[in-house]
């Protein structure tokens, strides 16, 4: 892959933490093939190659960082082979996403002391280059100053599965016009709660990303959480040397397992430390399979296929609308159900509605209280 | 199998045509293994077994005749071991019910000049053999003299997917008390025509089944359709001998297609020669997967599972109802939906609902279409 220098954010990395078992969009997600190794929406590229395309503009190959879990280490490679070999962190066991960001930020900071961090989830969807482009040049800037900047996407609708983020005053900065103080973070709302959200106005969604200095990032974190700090810097300062395996393994399990979003971004935001880039892009976290139906392009007739095999027969679907997830080969045939969901693998099919995809969870909670572990 | 000498009929003979595609209960059922090699209802036997084991306590092992394609030939052997090998009739291309019927007809009147015989469909469910016994019995006491006799089915509803049998005046035969006239045979009616048949009563559902003399069946056929006649006389001359395959190969492709019931059983109910004797015992054709999921028994909670793999994880449907047929030994997950039928086979799974069921055909024409001839 060929970057265009002239896009390139002097100074600026991204860190992706790459987790998180996506239970909700078994069973293609699984714990050893989660969400973000998953080509979801029949792009050609997984979520984390997305990801990559879309980050590696911005920071060169060499400034994008995985962070992500022992056992993804070959997939991640397989799937990214621009990664550079010291950009790839391993977690031995999952920690949240404090530690694994936090780890990332002591890690940079150490290589390049004034780097500019900005971390991005690994299994999201975007589109909106340009807009997206735009919204972390600026958030850069406003992290340049010493703030914890985030982005907030412009709700195209009264969501309650997104938490959002309500902005209060402009930080008058050049070169990032539209930052502006965060006032607070919301919880995710009711419905009611949303749509006043809305017509208010002054309300995005809260997508996750954080963009700061490294510096400034683990200063919140002695802030706050000291010990989750000094264990980071601890095992960082061995990173690039011989001790780092035996330096992980005393110290990474004794971490504090945390959100960054509650270990640092509220009480810094309580405190009118973090700034909000508005992002005009459109997002999505892809939480479970009625948010990928709705990502997806309706077909004039009958449900939306991901990877669009209906031509050959692989999935025949008369009187029927939703979302049909081939992803074993075999056919699949739906007769007469509205707004279904059909997920075909190669050892288990599910087959739910969207009105009912949260509860895929339950069907997971299901499977290993009968010993199915080879199914989750 | 040890045979009870006591329940065999003396001079029986049963005939089992297996064929049809059961194009509605695909996948399941394929043109290369249809639905009576299929153990529909998890019973541990095939429905071509299940029907062996109902007929050979009348016959005995030596008078149970299996009419299927040359194509099935193996699977019928393998899941029939004491079946008589004179007693495997192969048909080389399909020409309908008359040919078959008539084809073993025209063999046992060779072999046996006053065979009684009685045909019966492979792929019928049945339950209550001793209420079946007594109808066949009476059945063939009435064949004997002379009449072309049919099993009437005492309705439990008003179905609109079965034929009727409306019935006239008692035969006043000894050994056959409830045998009656047949006064007319009518075709599948619509829902006020079936509800007005059951509260007038004298109408019984169309199992399908003849009990006649041989030479009775014959006699019919040479007066309505003499070529179709003469050319199974032809054939079942030589069938004993070393020239069945040639003059099979010369005569049967030109024989008429036509079902028993236009050839035979309608013409002689309007001369008054067809019987009808009750049945009491509970019968369904399963057409499709509707009918299955209503022969099956209704769990306390959750859909019927077929072959009841739901302790092991195979199958996991919270808040749903229907049936799931796991047929490939993947997990099958059901989420919240109603009335549902999933069928999981290993290179083709089926979502639709109990009310959509006939529709399954539309599927099959479908891939058809798409030239997936593999998934027939």
């Amino acid at each position: 892959m060929t970057t265009d220098p002239t896009r390139v954010i002097p100074g600026f990395s991204a860190v992706v933490p790459a987790g998180g078992a996506g239970t909700r969009l078994w069973p293609l997600s699984r714990a050893g093939a989660p969400k973000f190794l998953h080509d979801l929406t029949g792009a050609g590229r997984t979520l984390l190659q997305s990801t990559w395309d879309r980050l590696v503009p911005l920071t060169g190959p060499d400034r994008l960082l995985v962070v992500t879990g022992t056992a993804h280490a070959d997939a991640v490679r397989r799937q990214l082979p621009d990664l550079a070999p010291g950009s790839l962190l391993l977690e031995p066991t999952p920690r949240d996403s404090m530690a694994a960001i936090g780890l990332a930020a002591a890690v940079l900071g150490r290589r390049d002391p004034g780097a500019v961090m900005g971390s991005f989830h690994a299994d999201h969807v975007i589109a909106g280059q340009e807009q997206f482009d735009d919204a972390v040049r600026q958030a850069v800037v406003a992290a340049r100053e010493g703030w914890l900047v985030t982005i907030g996407i412009e709700p195209t609708n009264p969501a309650t599965g997104f938490g959002y983020i309500r902005s209060g005053t402009g930080l008058g900065l050049d070169g990032a016009s539209s930052a502006q103080r965060v006032a607070s973070f919301v919880e995710k709302p009711d419905a009611a709660t949303a749509t006043a959200y809305l017509s208010e106005g002054g309300y995005r969604w809260n997508a996750g990303f954080f963009i700061t200095r490294a510096d400034v990032l683990l200063d919140l974190l002695a802030e706050h959480h000291p010990d989750l700090r000094d264990g980071l810097v601890e095992i960082a300062t061995a990173w690039d040397g011989p001790d780092r395996d035996a330096v992980l393994a005393a110290t990474w399990p004794g971490l504090e397992r945390i959100a960054i979003d509650h270990a640092v971004a509220e009480p810094a935001a309580a405190a009118g430390r973090v700034a909000v880039v508005p992002g005009s892009f459109s997002w999505d976290d892809v939480g479970d399979w009625d948010s990928l139906a709705a990502l997806l392009p309706v077909p004039s007739h009958g449900p939306a296929v991901v990877g669009g095999l209906e031509a050959d027969g692989t999935v025949v679907a008369p009187d029927s609308t939703g979302v049909v997830v081939p992803a074993s080969g075999r056919a699949v045939a739906v007769v007469g159900l509205e707004d279904v969901v059909v997920v075909d693998t190669p050892d288990a099919v599910l087959v739910t509605t969207r009105a009912r995809a949260q509860q895929v969870k339950s069907v997971v909670d299901a499977l290993r209280a009968a010993g199915r572990t080879d199914l989750l």
